[in-house]
């Protein structure tokens, strides 16, 4: 792993999603770019001194050199590392499981996607909300036809905690309000997931966007409420919203998409629940484990119906899936890597339109 | 009552709403401009035959002239026919009790205002959905400051019943449908009710707004689904979402707003629950009845806590305020006239944002 | 109408039921037992002098006089009066609309009974439970076999008004908590609710009981606190608690029908929704107009889906129902007076169970 | 780890909850009574063939030999065998981690009870929904007195799962429906975790009780449905429906706690939000890592509100904690063992009451 030391977030998540189907044990890491942080935090989690690293180009040589060297390195840094660290592994011929956004900026996104396509390692992006049973089950719907036409895709992400000032030290708000480190604000951080979510589930393409980036909270250089309208392939409009400043809202990002036949919603705080209603029909409550529940849905299950699966359960699916990939596939595959390219030219046209009045841009 | 004959849907409400508080008794009516159906109308509800008229200006003229004329006429009619009845009773001197949208065209709309305004009868706008107690709590919250600086102001009318081209005869459809009765399809028929609970808990009025109308439905001429971004007074924000294409939504208006130190939201399908969350709290769930409730809400509650009133008791709140007026104010007042030329106003804008490319247009 | 003066409650919820579908009007009543307070109130009500009445006998005789004499009287005065004011109009032929329970008394319920039966004027009770649509909806799925073989039948009633002593007068209070006045607390104001809804919507009969009736609150001689486990024809189980002390309930009366083949929920604080799960398939929010609504539950609906109706519609279902019966039978017909009977029996034989240690008490 | 082999449940449930939070590595295992079926569950868990082991003594004995021997054992086998397995761990010196209902039977229960007490292993009963952070909220908000003096605790946990005859080979319906390997049906399966949170949480224990249990599918021979009322030490009452036929449910366990001054409600499908009311006030809805959150629930949360954790994470804090006891007490400590022989007497207290006609058994 790289990044995720002590007062980090993501880092442990990354920890606990690789952990919990026994697919990987963490055995290395460079934990941080300060070095004594780096090896407090490598004491913390149990890695032998031997492989902590200060550095995370010195990490990928010398577990490139090691009999029993990693099969895959998590990074999980600000945004804008991601790349180079990608970059220095894959070289090594060691897999990366990076999280999402791919980089901080469109060049880096396309440069990363050139060395991740041509190197014989694997590549895989975590857009972590596409592990849950119920998006699985939504998307294997959408490619039924069970919706008809689609028309319109709404996916919302809300948040609070940004709502003020941060009052005291806090690392995640440090480096997400950076937009250096972050490559933008809640665009970056939490519109790319809903920009994510709705591709991944409708199977569709945005091919213009028109976006207003705003800020909210006086003193702040990046955006904290974002309003985009699309168009994607086949004539639908999708609509996101993502704020960090609607208080009352912790972690709510939800996905609804509207076709000529019915419908389909879905609220990331009761993953396991998906509603399904056709025109002139009531709806059904279809739960993750439930006598509605398809394959894809099931494929992804580990726990029966009504014990909830939550957010690290989804996290661990895609741990899960990169480790089949690792295990039986010979030549380097990516899953993602051209959903993260997506995602972040969706921010970099985001933010091109909302500097330029929301003019809109296209995509195609 | 002019409107509201056989297959109509809102002049069953006004009646329904008129009685329930035992404010207003129906002795006279002019119910279609059909005449059969005008007096068949009028027969199966219960008006004497000689106060049934086949003409709302004939009407007008007779109740005049009788000692025990009515107090007042409710107006049921399509949009387009709103200012031409209201002007023949209050030339009659007898007070006005309107549907919403006050007209179908701004120009009708700010005609009938001069009209009102110079009469000595009163008039009255039903903009329903401003009688929910729990709309009141908002409003007088809103007015204590309980939130901080107004920042987003979301307000969403969803519904499905026009997903699909009506299958059969529809009276409701038939009119709302034709641009030239109704003035607007979505947008005027439930956009307006969005802008206008938004205005009346806010107590904000937009200065401008860009405005995107649609049409799903093949061979539709009017839109059923409206998007429209305000700028507010002050400087916040609002979302509005019209459509009648949305599956799985009924009758799903729901309004969220956000400030500073908190939010409220509130939802049409459960009326009697408004949402209260100050930053950094448990969201509170505040109910028509309970402990927290104020005395906005109160004066408006009929019955104790957790016996759901519903939407006709919210109309029948605007009809016992207009017998409060009609009561006690000797010479011409007015309830919501104000806001039904903002609504028309509203209205005018969005469509003339929408086919110019969804320009910003200037309200103020 | 006979009781439902200053400072009452459900006498002014049976006033506007009466007025919603506008089958009645009020002319005429005795509105206390302290005539000062009766004429003040019939005062505010609106009605003329002459028909304010200082004594509900005087008021059955001169009704019954008038040439426009009241066509029924509602009796919505504390419990153990309902027998003998019923028993004044029906000896002059006028037909009575009667507040739930039927009597203070199961004597009492079974001279009112006979009374009801000889007597050539109609006998309505009002248990405004049943007027709900889904509540309608659900009884004609029940006698359609949807559910299978019934096994189980839960009904609770929580409230939580009564949870302290009254910190101030309170006039609601008072009588329910004298057992000569009430006939019982919670077992005898909601308790029985619970029970005609259960019965009402399944079409079965309990044959046995056992009651345990607790009183939380020091110095309270009523249960406020009830819970009674049914044997029902047929062999269902049914599971009834009702309580007053359930801090958080405001009015949360609810029911669930487990069969073999499927089950239906609903809760009177979201009326408008019935739960409907087969086995094994995903779980339907049945809708008040939605497409899934039966005819039963059409018959009974005003407005369309989403416009949410609440207490007061369900209300004034029985009184138009009331009406119809008034309206096209020539002799004596009844609602819900046998349920009424029921309900009392139950309330008997409840408090008998709970003096005996919660004995079974057989009803067959 | 003991039992757990293919087609088991919980056994997979435990290996998740184990590697979590980092704690375990699961290395040897007696996976199934048969050989064969043991081997081939244990090449599939990736456990070395000479750590797989046919015979759990045979297990205990060659584990405790090895210098890297494992320091615990997960018992995860049907009800009747945790007592012996539990047994032969402690006698060689080997933590023990159990599954509940702690044993099948009281007289295994109290035998188990002497052993753990007297050994100088530790053992550690999963009551896998006291890992829950918004119960540990509700303990301490129950231990600080929140709520007043307690009335009433119901703890209701309702399944559908068995509702009819299982179609198709189910092994983990075949076991629990066999009494002498499950000692109960849904009394020991399911109401005995309704038992421990009621217990859990009030901090509180019953001192009588009063149980029904039955069967409503034909030719079952353990109970289905158990309905138990409890007196509570202090006054208290509780009530614990317990069922595993009622339709719609698909793990429905909820916990209600009432007090003279409020109440908190909490249900294991939304298992990250608490509701806290307080007499008179709008209820409040207190999340797992929210602003309301105590201190005991921090304890015991991963991620940020508004990402849900589940119970998986739930179980996981058992094992956290099993771990953190094994690295830091020398000597014997247990952590559930009272509960869970408090859990056995609670059962075999239901079932004896059952069979005597609902008599009242003294538990004190």
């Amino acid at each position: 792993m790289v990044g995720g030391g002590q007062g980090a977030f993501i880092g442990g998540v990354h920890r606990m999603a690789a952990r919990l189907d026994g697919c990987f044990d963490l055995v290395a890491g460079a934990f941080s770019s300060d070095p004594a942080r780096a090896h407090a935090s490598a004491a913390e989690i149990g890695i032998s001194a031997d492989r902590s690293y200060a550095d995370y180009t010195e990490m990928a040589k010398a577990e490139a050199a090691r009999a029993d060297g990693i099969d895959a390195v998590s990074i999980v840094t600000p945004n804008h590392l991601h790349g180079p660290i990608a970059g220095a592994f894959l070289a090594q011929n060691i897999s990366v499981i990076c999280d999402k956004p791919l980089t901080a900026t469109l060049e880096q996104a396309q440069s990363l996607l050139a060395v991740a396509e041509a190197s014989d390692a694997h590549f895989f992006l975590t857009h972590n909300y596409t592990g849950y049973p119920m998006i699985r089950q939504a998307r294997q719907m959408l490619a039924e036809d069970a919706l008809g036409e689609i028309r319109i895709i709404e996916a919302n992400y809300l948040q609070d905690w940004l709502s003020a000032v941060p009052t005291k030290e806090n690392k995640q708000a440090k480096w997400r309000l950076d937009p250096a480190q972050s490559g933008g604000g809640a665009i970056g951080d939490i519109g790319t997931h809903a920009h994510n979510l709705a591709c991944f589930v409708s199977g569709l393409r945005p091919t213009a966007l028109s976006a207003t980036l705003r800020s909210y909270v006086a003193g702040r250089i990046v955006d904290d409420d974002a309003r985009i309208t699309l168009e994607f392939e086949g004539g639908a409009r999708g609509y996101i919203w993502a704020s960090q400043v609607a208080i009352g809202n912790e972690n709510n990002l939800t996905l609804a998409i509207y076709g000529a036949k019915g419908s389909l919603r879905w609220a990331q705080e009761t993953p396991n629940i998906l509603w399904f209603t056709e025109f002139g029909q009531a709806p059904q409550m279809i739960t993750r484990g439930g006598g509605a529940a398809n394959a894809s849905a099931a494929d992804v299950t580990r726990i029966p119906a009504g014990h909830p699966e939550g957010y690290l359960e989804a996290f661990a699916t895609l741990y899960s899936e990169a480790a089949t990939v690792i295990r039986s596939k010979p030549k380097g595959a990516t899953i993602g890597i051209q959903a993260g390219l997506d995602g972040v030219r969706f921010v970099d046209a985001c933010l091109r339109s909302s500097q330029d009045g929301s003019a809109w841009i296209d995509l195609s």
